[in-house]
Protein backbone atom coordinates (compact mmCIF):
# COMPACT_ATOMS: atom_id res chain seq x y z
CA UNK A 1 0.00 0.00 0.00
CA UNK A 2 1.35 3.52 -0.64
CA UNK A 3 0.97 6.71 1.01
CA UNK A 4 0.45 9.96 0.50
CA UNK A 5 -0.49 13.49 1.95
CA UNK A 6 -1.77 16.63 0.02
CA UNK A 7 -2.61 19.54 0.80
CA UNK A 8 -4.02 21.96 -1.40
CA UNK A 9 -3.41 25.56 -1.30
CA UNK A 10 -6.25 28.22 -2.90
CA UNK A 11 -5.19 29.98 -6.05
CA UNK A 12 -7.18 32.94 -5.33
CA UNK A 13 -5.21 34.49 -2.06
CA UNK A 14 -2.66 37.23 -3.18
CA UNK A 15 0.14 36.09 -0.33
CA UNK A 16 4.10 36.45 -0.85
CA UNK A 17 5.10 32.35 -1.60
CA UNK A 18 7.04 31.88 1.54
CA UNK A 19 3.60 32.76 3.13
CA UNK A 20 1.98 30.11 0.81
CA UNK A 21 4.60 27.56 2.37
CA UNK A 22 4.45 28.48 5.23
CA UNK A 23 0.82 27.32 5.60
CA UNK A 24 1.05 24.38 3.40
CA UNK A 25 3.52 23.02 6.00
CA UNK A 26 0.93 24.42 8.88
CA UNK A 27 -1.84 21.83 7.05
CA UNK A 28 0.57 19.03 6.36
CA UNK A 29 1.28 18.78 10.07
CA UNK A 30 -2.12 19.41 11.58
CA UNK A 31 -3.53 16.72 9.30
CA UNK A 32 -0.63 14.41 9.97
CA UNK A 33 -1.10 15.12 13.86
CA UNK A 34 -4.85 13.70 12.98
CA UNK A 35 -3.85 10.83 11.34
CA UNK A 36 -1.62 10.07 14.03
CA UNK A 37 -4.34 9.94 16.15
CA UNK A 38 -6.93 8.28 14.13
CA UNK A 39 -4.83 6.46 11.84
CA UNK A 40 -1.88 5.43 13.41
CA UNK A 41 -0.89 2.65 10.94
CA UNK A 42 -1.51 5.04 8.15
CA UNK A 43 0.64 7.84 9.77
CA UNK A 44 3.58 5.35 10.40
CA UNK A 45 3.71 3.66 7.24
CA UNK A 46 3.42 6.89 5.52
CA UNK A 47 6.18 8.32 7.71
CA UNK A 48 8.07 5.50 6.84
CA UNK A 49 7.64 5.26 3.19
CA UNK A 50 9.27 8.98 3.41
CA UNK A 51 6.33 10.85 3.70
CA UNK A 52 5.27 11.86 0.61
CA UNK A 53 3.90 15.16 -0.13
CA UNK A 54 1.99 17.15 -3.03
CA UNK A 55 0.67 20.22 -3.11
CA UNK A 56 -2.30 20.55 -5.08
CA UNK A 57 -4.67 24.03 -5.98
CA UNK A 58 -8.15 24.62 -5.60
CA UNK A 59 -10.08 27.49 -6.85
CA UNK A 60 -11.38 29.86 -3.52
CA UNK A 61 -12.52 29.01 -0.54
CA UNK A 62 -15.69 27.46 -1.89
CA UNK A 63 -14.01 24.51 -3.69
CA UNK A 64 -11.60 24.04 -0.67
CA UNK A 65 -14.73 23.56 1.28
CA UNK A 66 -16.48 21.42 -0.85
CA UNK A 67 -12.85 19.04 -0.73
CA UNK A 68 -12.91 19.11 2.79
CA UNK A 69 -16.53 17.49 2.84
CA UNK A 70 -15.70 15.20 0.44
CA UNK A 71 -12.30 14.25 2.68
CA UNK A 72 -14.82 14.43 5.63
CA UNK A 73 -17.29 12.02 3.80
CA UNK A 74 -14.28 9.46 2.90
CA UNK A 75 -13.31 9.64 7.19
CA UNK A 76 -9.98 10.68 5.74
CA UNK A 77 -7.62 12.85 8.45
CA UNK A 78 -7.92 16.00 7.41
CA UNK A 79 -7.05 19.95 8.56
CA UNK A 80 -8.36 23.45 7.34
CA UNK A 81 -6.27 26.60 8.81
CA UNK A 82 -7.25 29.62 9.03
CA UNK A 83 -4.38 32.26 9.34
CA UNK A 84 -4.24 33.89 12.42
CA UNK A 85 -3.64 37.47 10.15
CA UNK A 86 -0.78 38.94 11.85
CA UNK A 87 0.78 39.81 8.39
CA UNK A 88 -0.46 39.53 4.67
CA UNK A 89 -4.19 38.34 5.20
CA UNK A 90 -7.38 39.34 7.20
CA UNK A 91 -7.72 37.05 10.51
CA UNK A 92 -9.47 33.98 9.90
CA UNK A 93 -9.10 33.95 6.46
CA UNK A 94 -8.89 29.64 5.32
CA UNK A 95 -5.94 29.46 3.28
CA UNK A 96 -5.18 25.57 2.85
CA UNK A 97 -7.12 22.33 3.42
CA UNK A 98 -4.47 19.09 4.57
CA UNK A 99 -5.79 15.76 3.73
CA UNK A 100 -3.99 12.18 4.74
CA UNK A 101 -1.48 10.85 4.87
CA UNK A 102 -3.91 8.26 3.79
CA UNK A 103 -3.91 5.28 0.78
CA UNK A 104 -2.99 6.97 -2.62
CA UNK A 105 -6.32 5.39 -3.90
CA UNK A 106 -8.70 7.82 -1.04
CA UNK A 107 -6.75 10.46 -1.25
CA UNK A 108 -7.21 10.46 -5.43
CA UNK A 109 -10.84 9.84 -4.60
CA UNK A 110 -10.84 13.59 -3.37
CA UNK A 111 -8.05 15.13 -5.24
CA UNK A 112 -7.06 13.45 -8.19
CA UNK A 113 -8.24 16.09 -10.64
CA UNK A 114 -6.71 19.05 -9.45
CA UNK A 115 -3.24 20.50 -10.68
CA UNK A 116 -0.11 20.83 -8.83
CA UNK A 117 0.61 24.19 -7.39
CA UNK B 1 8.41 32.85 26.04
CA UNK B 2 7.53 32.92 22.43
CA UNK B 3 8.40 29.95 20.40
CA UNK B 4 8.59 29.88 17.02
CA UNK B 5 9.91 27.46 13.71
CA UNK B 6 12.03 28.41 10.91
CA UNK B 7 12.16 26.87 7.47
CA UNK B 8 15.21 27.57 5.34
CA UNK B 9 14.70 26.71 1.37
CA UNK B 10 18.09 26.92 -0.94
CA UNK B 11 17.25 29.66 -3.38
CA UNK B 12 19.64 28.35 -6.04
CA UNK B 13 17.38 25.37 -6.86
CA UNK B 14 15.32 25.86 -9.74
CA UNK B 15 11.82 23.62 -8.70
CA UNK B 16 8.63 25.08 -8.62
CA UNK B 17 6.35 26.68 -6.27
CA UNK B 18 4.76 23.42 -5.48
CA UNK B 19 7.65 21.35 -5.33
CA UNK B 20 9.20 23.94 -2.94
CA UNK B 21 6.25 24.49 -0.68
CA UNK B 22 6.07 20.54 -0.43
CA UNK B 23 10.19 20.22 0.82
CA UNK B 24 9.28 22.60 2.90
CA UNK B 25 6.46 20.95 4.66
CA UNK B 26 8.68 18.00 4.87
CA UNK B 27 11.19 20.25 6.90
CA UNK B 28 8.94 21.53 8.99
CA UNK B 29 7.45 18.35 10.12
CA UNK B 30 10.40 16.64 10.69
CA UNK B 31 11.96 19.15 12.68
CA UNK B 32 8.70 19.35 14.71
CA UNK B 33 9.00 15.26 15.28
CA UNK B 34 12.60 15.82 16.81
CA UNK B 35 11.52 18.89 18.75
CA UNK B 36 9.09 16.58 20.41
CA UNK B 37 11.46 13.68 21.27
CA UNK B 38 14.23 15.97 22.97
CA UNK B 39 12.53 19.28 23.69
CA UNK B 40 8.63 18.13 24.21
CA UNK B 41 8.20 21.17 26.27
CA UNK B 42 9.09 23.85 23.84
CA UNK B 43 7.19 21.32 20.94
CA UNK B 44 4.06 21.35 23.13
CA UNK B 45 4.13 25.26 23.91
CA UNK B 46 4.83 25.67 20.23
CA UNK B 47 1.24 24.28 19.24
CA UNK B 48 -0.37 25.82 21.99
CA UNK B 49 0.59 28.97 20.77
CA UNK B 50 -0.38 28.12 17.17
CA UNK B 51 2.66 26.60 15.58
CA UNK B 52 4.23 30.06 14.22
CA UNK B 53 6.51 29.35 11.38
CA UNK B 54 8.59 31.60 9.19
CA UNK B 55 10.25 30.70 5.69
CA UNK B 56 13.32 32.20 4.63
CA UNK B 57 16.05 32.04 2.20
CA UNK B 58 19.71 30.97 2.34
CA UNK B 59 22.03 31.45 -0.81
CA UNK B 60 23.02 27.66 -1.45
CA UNK B 61 23.82 24.38 -0.25
CA UNK B 62 27.20 25.78 1.41
CA UNK B 63 25.39 28.33 3.42
CA UNK B 64 22.38 25.64 4.49
CA UNK B 65 25.14 23.65 5.98
CA UNK B 66 26.73 26.45 7.94
CA UNK B 67 23.42 27.43 9.44
CA UNK B 68 22.54 23.64 10.01
CA UNK B 69 26.25 23.54 12.04
CA UNK B 70 24.87 26.65 13.88
CA UNK B 71 22.24 25.40 14.73
CA UNK B 72 23.37 22.12 16.06
CA UNK B 73 25.83 24.01 17.92
CA UNK B 74 23.04 25.79 20.07
CA UNK B 75 21.41 22.27 20.05
CA UNK B 76 18.33 23.18 18.15
CA UNK B 77 15.87 20.86 17.35
CA UNK B 78 16.85 20.55 13.37
CA UNK B 79 16.32 18.85 10.28
CA UNK B 80 17.72 18.40 6.80
CA UNK B 81 15.66 17.48 3.71
CA UNK B 82 16.98 15.20 0.94
CA UNK B 83 14.92 14.82 -2.03
CA UNK B 84 14.24 11.37 -3.05
CA UNK B 85 14.80 12.82 -6.24
CA UNK B 86 11.56 11.13 -8.38
CA UNK B 87 10.86 14.45 -10.14
CA UNK B 88 12.56 17.43 -10.40
CA UNK B 89 16.09 16.92 -9.04
CA UNK B 90 18.73 14.57 -8.59
CA UNK B 91 18.45 11.87 -5.49
CA UNK B 92 20.00 13.16 -2.19
CA UNK B 93 19.75 16.87 -3.07
CA UNK B 94 19.30 19.03 0.44
CA UNK B 95 16.70 21.50 -0.09
CA UNK B 96 15.81 22.59 3.09
CA UNK B 97 16.08 22.90 6.44
CA UNK B 98 13.98 22.91 9.58
CA UNK B 99 14.87 24.24 12.63
CA UNK B 100 12.75 24.46 15.98
CA UNK B 101 9.89 24.83 17.57
CA UNK B 102 12.56 26.40 20.02
CA UNK B 103 12.61 29.71 21.95
CA UNK B 104 12.47 32.64 19.40
CA UNK B 105 15.75 34.15 20.63
CA UNK B 106 17.72 31.19 19.84
CA UNK B 107 16.13 30.55 16.40
CA UNK B 108 16.84 33.75 15.54
CA UNK B 109 20.93 33.76 16.80
CA UNK B 110 21.13 31.19 14.01
CA UNK B 111 18.33 32.67 11.18
CA UNK B 112 17.72 36.40 12.24
CA UNK B 113 19.29 37.82 9.39
CA UNK B 114 18.16 36.14 6.53
CA UNK B 115 15.69 37.66 4.39
CA UNK B 116 11.82 35.92 3.84
CA UNK B 117 10.91 33.76 0.47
Amino acid sequence: MEYKQVIVVREDLDISEGKRAAQVAHGALSAALEAREKHTKWYKEWLREGQRKVVLRAEDLGHLRALHEKARALKLPCASIDDAGLTELPPGTTTVLGIGPAPEDLVDQVTGSLPLL
